[in-house]
C-alpha cells in the first residue's frame, strides 16, 4: 500500500471576496509500506467538532479523535462494513466529556440533555436518525439500529419503516430494541453542568439588561410617539426593534462560544470494498429550547455518504459540524457530496464553503455563518498505470474544511499503527463565520485481494 | 386580469420507461376580465393529499379544497403576505375531519395524534417546522410562529432561535407563543377512531400469521440446517428470512390505504408583490411509531419556497404529499424547485417525478415510490409584448403530479369568484407508484398598480 500523508506546504490562496481567505494545505509526504497480504484495508477521518478548542484542551481533543480513529479501524480490519466502523468512531467520540454528544453534551434550557444524530450507508443510501433523545448514553446506536431495521423491508402489516424518531418514541423505541436506556443525571458531566450555570447566568443578566432597555425605549416611545416596526410575517412588534436584543450591551452576555456550543462530533468512513458510510452526533446549541433538533438529526444536513453509481463517478462521505441552524439551511452535507463529483475535489470544497454556505442566499441575513466538513471521497483506480499489471487501487481523497475558529480531526488508514490528529486553525486576521479554511491529503489503498 | 384557465385537452406522453406514464393536460381556455384597480391580487394552489380518493368523499375533499383557497385568497385580498395566505389555507386543510392533518389526523401505534407542519418563506427564505407535535388543533400555526420568531432575529444572550421543535418541547413553545392547546380527544374523529381499530385489528392478525410463519420455518430450518441470511449492518437475522414479512398471506392483512393513510395537505401562493410561500401539513402515517416524523416536518422535503434571485430566474413554490419516507430520501420539494428553474416547466416536473422520485437510486429497493407535489412558479413579464406600453404582469404557472391513484387539488386567483376543484386520477392501466400523472395551468396576473 502507498499513502501519501503529511503536511508539507501551506499557501494562502486568493480570494473571490474580501471576506474569504482560505488557506490550503498541500499533503504531500510519501510513506511507502508494503501492502499485508489478507489485511482488511480501509480510511477514517473523525472531527470533534467544528467551533473553538483552547489550546489547554487541544491534547484531550486530539486524544478522543485518535481513540475513534482506532476504533473505526478495528472494526474494518475484522471485516465490517463501514457502517459499523463509522458508528465505532462515534460512540468513542460521543463518550468523551470533552466533545458535545452524548456523555457531556450541552444542556437545554431546562437542564436537560437532548442528542440528535444521524447514519447514512452508502452503499444501500438508507438513512437512521434520532433527535431531541434523551436517556440513550450513544445516540449514534439508536440511528444506526434504525438503519439497519429500515433495510430488513417493510414491517408487518405492510407499514414502512421508520428512519426518523424524536423525543420519547425514539427513547421507547431504542429500549424496545435492546439498547439499554442511560439512567438520569449519568449524561451531564462536571464541565456541562457548570457551562449550564455559567450560561444560565449570563441569560439572566442579558434578559434583565433586555427587560431595562424595553422599559426604557417604551418610555421614549411614548414621549416621542415613534413608530414601531412590525415583523411583516406575524404583524409584531420586531425583536430588532422593541429592545430585547441587539444592542452592543446585549453582547457582554452572550453564551460561551467555546469548543462546548458547537462541538457536533462525526466521521467519514470507507471501508474495503470502497463503500462508504457517514455519521454525525450532536447535543446541540447550548440553553437550546427544548425539542429544538439541529442539523444532526436532519437528510443531507448532518452527514451524506454515496457509492459511486450511475451519475456518481466517486463514492463521497460528509459530516457537518457547526451552527445547526446554518447547516440545515444549506443542506451542506449533501451540497458537499454533490460538488465533489467534479474533477478536483480541493476547488469544489473550498467553492461550496464559499458559495454555497457563507454566501449562501438563504443565509444572507447572518451576521457571521459557522459551520465545518469533513469529506471523503474514493474511487477505483489503478495505482501505477504505467504497468500492464494493473492493481486494483482505491484512492482516497480527504479533506476538512470550517469557517470556525477551528476544527479538531484526525484519520488513519487500516495499515497505520495509530491515527493522525489535527486542529486546524483560521490563519491570523482572518475572521470566524467570513472566512473559510481548507485542508486534506489522499491515501493510497491497495485491495488485499491483489 | 388575463386569466388562462381551464382543462382543454388529454394526452397521453411517451415515457422513457415502460413504468411511466405521464398524462399531459393541456390548460388553455382564456378568460379575459378587468383588473379590478387596487384590488389585491395573487393565486393560491392547495391540495388535499396524493392517495387514494374515493368517488364517495370525492365531494367532502373537493369542499375543503374550495374553502381552503378561498381563505388564502380572503388574506391576499386583505393585502396579506403569502406565509399568511397560506397558513390561512393550511388551517381550513388541518380542520377538515377528512384530511390526514390536525384534526381527523391518523392515529399512531398507541392511540395518539403527532403532527408534523413546516412552511417556507420565499422572500427571506426562513423556515419553520414542527414533528411529532401533540396537543395543537393547528401545526401549521406553530410552525408560521416559528418562522415569524426567526425572522425577528437572535434571541436574548445572544442565543439563535430554533427553526425546527418537536414533541414536548414543541408543544410547550406553542403555548408559551399564545396558541391555544387542544383538549385530549378532540383532534381524534369518528372516522380516524374507527380506522385505528380496523388497522389495529388488522395488525393483530397479520402478527399472528407472521408468528406462525416464524414457528414454521424455524420447524423447517432445525430439519434442513439451513443458514440464516443476516443483517449485513447489524449483524441480527434479517426480516426478509425469518418470516415476518414479504409473504403473500401478509398482503391480505396490509392496513388500508385508502385516502386516510398518506393524505399530508399542502398550499403554495404567490402573492399580489410575486413573493411565494409553501406550507405542508400531516398526521402521518396510520399506526406509525410515536416518534417518527415524516417529510411534512423536513426542510427541503415537504415544502419549499424560493422568490427570484440572481440565481433562479423563476419564483417557486412546492408542497409534497404521499408516502413521507420517499418523499425525504429523494428531498423531493427543493429538487422540483430546483428544476422548475428551467424553461419548460411541465418538462422539468415529469422528468423530476420519473427520474428523481420514481426512477430514484435511493429508493431503488421499494416496490412503488407513492407520493405528489403540486408547484408554482412565477416571473414577472410583460403581458402584451407588442404594445409598447408594457404592464407588468406576473405570469404563474401552476403543475400537480402524482404517483398516487389520486390526488385532490383546488386554486384560485384572488379576481376570481369562486375556486376551481379536480380529482387528478392515474389514467386506467397505469399502476400507482410506478406511473406519473402530470396536469397543470396557466394563470396571468396584472399588478394592481397598473
Amino acid at each position: 500500500m502507498t499513502m501519501e500523508k503529511g503536511i508539507s506546504s501551506v499557501e494562502v490562496l486568493p480570494s473571490k471576496s474580501s471576506q474569504v481567505t482560505a488557506v490550503k494545505v498541500v499533503v504531500k509526504e510519501p510513506e511507502t509500506k508494503q501492502t499485508q497480504r489478507g489485511k482488511r484495508v480501509g480510511f477514517v477521518l473523525v472531527h470533534a467538532g467544528a467551533g473553538y478548542h483552547s489550546e489547554s484542551k487541544a491534547k484531550e481533543y486530539k486524544h478522543v479523535c485518535k481513540r475513534a480513529c482506532q476504533k473505526a479501524i478495528e472494526k474494518l480490519q475484522a471485516g465490517a462494513l463501514a457502517t459499523d466502523a463509522v458508528t465505532a468512531a462515534l460512540i468513542e467520540l460521543e463518550d468523551s466529556p470533552f466533545t458535545n454528544a452524548g456523555m457531556g453534551s450541552n444542556l437545554n434550557l431546562l437542564g436537560e440533555i437532548e442528542c440528535d444524530a444521524s447514519i447514512m450507508d452508502g452503499k444501500s443510501l438508507n438513512f437512521g436518525a434520532v433527535g431531541a433523545l434523551s436517556g440513550i448514553k450513544n445516540p449514534v446506536s439508536v440511528a444506526n439500529r434504525l438503519l439497519c431495521e429500515g433495510q430488513k423491508g417493510k414491517l408487518s402489516a405492510g407499514r414502512i419503516p421508520p428512519c426518523f424518531l424524536v423525543g420519547e418514541g425514539a427513547f421507547r423505541w431504542a429500549v424496545d430494541h435492546g439498547i439499554p436506556a442511560c439512567p438520569p443525571g449519568i449524561m451531564a458531566t462536571r464541565f456541562s453542568l457548570a457551562a449550564f450555570k455559567r450560561n444560565k447566568r449570563k441569560l439572566e443578566l442579558a434578559e434583565k439588561v433586555e427587560t431595562d432597555l424595553i422599559q426604557l425605549k417604551k418610555r421614549r416611545q411614548s414621549n416621542e410617539k415613534g413608530s414601531r416596526v412590525m415583523c411583516r410575517t406575524c404583524g409584531r412588534p420586531s425583536r430588532a426593534n422593541d429592545g430585547s436584543r441587539g444592542g452592543d450591551q446585549i453582547e457582554l452576555y452572550s453564551l460561551e462560544n467555546d469548543s462546548g456550543t458547537l462541538d457536533t462530533v462525526g466521521a467519514v468512513v470507507v471501508d474495503q470494498e470502497g463503500n462508504v458510510a457517514a455519521a454525525v452526533s450532536s447535543g446541540g446549541l447550548a440553553l437550546k429550547h427544548p425539542g429544538r433538533v439541529g442539523q444532526a438529526a436532519l437528510y443531507g444536513c448532518g452527514c451524506w455518504a454515496e457509492n459511486t453509481g450511475a451519475h456518481t463517478p466517486y463514492s463521497t462521505a460528509v459530516s457537518t459540524s457547526g451552527c445547526g441552524e446554518h447547516l440545515v439551511r444549506t443542506i451542506l452535507a449533501r451540497e458537499c457530496s454533490c460538488a465533489l463529483q467534479t474533477e478536483d475535489a480541493h476547488q469544489a470544497l473550498l467553492e461550496t464553503m464559499q458559495n454555497k454556505f457563507i454566501g449562501s442566499p438563504f443565509l444572507a441575513n447572518e451576521d457571521g455563518v459557522l459551520g465545518g466538513v469533513i469529506v471523503l471521497r474514493s474511487c477505483r483506480c489503478s495505482a501505477e498505470p504505467e504497468l500492464s499489471q494493473e492493481k486494483p487501487t482505491l484512492l482516497v481523497e480527504f479533506l476538512w474544511s470550517h469557517t470556525t475558529e477551528s476544527m479538531c480531526v484526525g484519520y488513519m488508514s487500516a495499515q497505520d499503527g495509530k491515527a493522525k490528529t489535527h486542529i486546524s486553525r483560521l490563519p491570523p486576521g482572518a475572521v470566524a463565520g467570513q472566512s473559510v479554511a481548507i485542508e486534506g491529503g489522499v491515501c493510497r489503498l491497495e485491495s488485499p485481494e491483489s
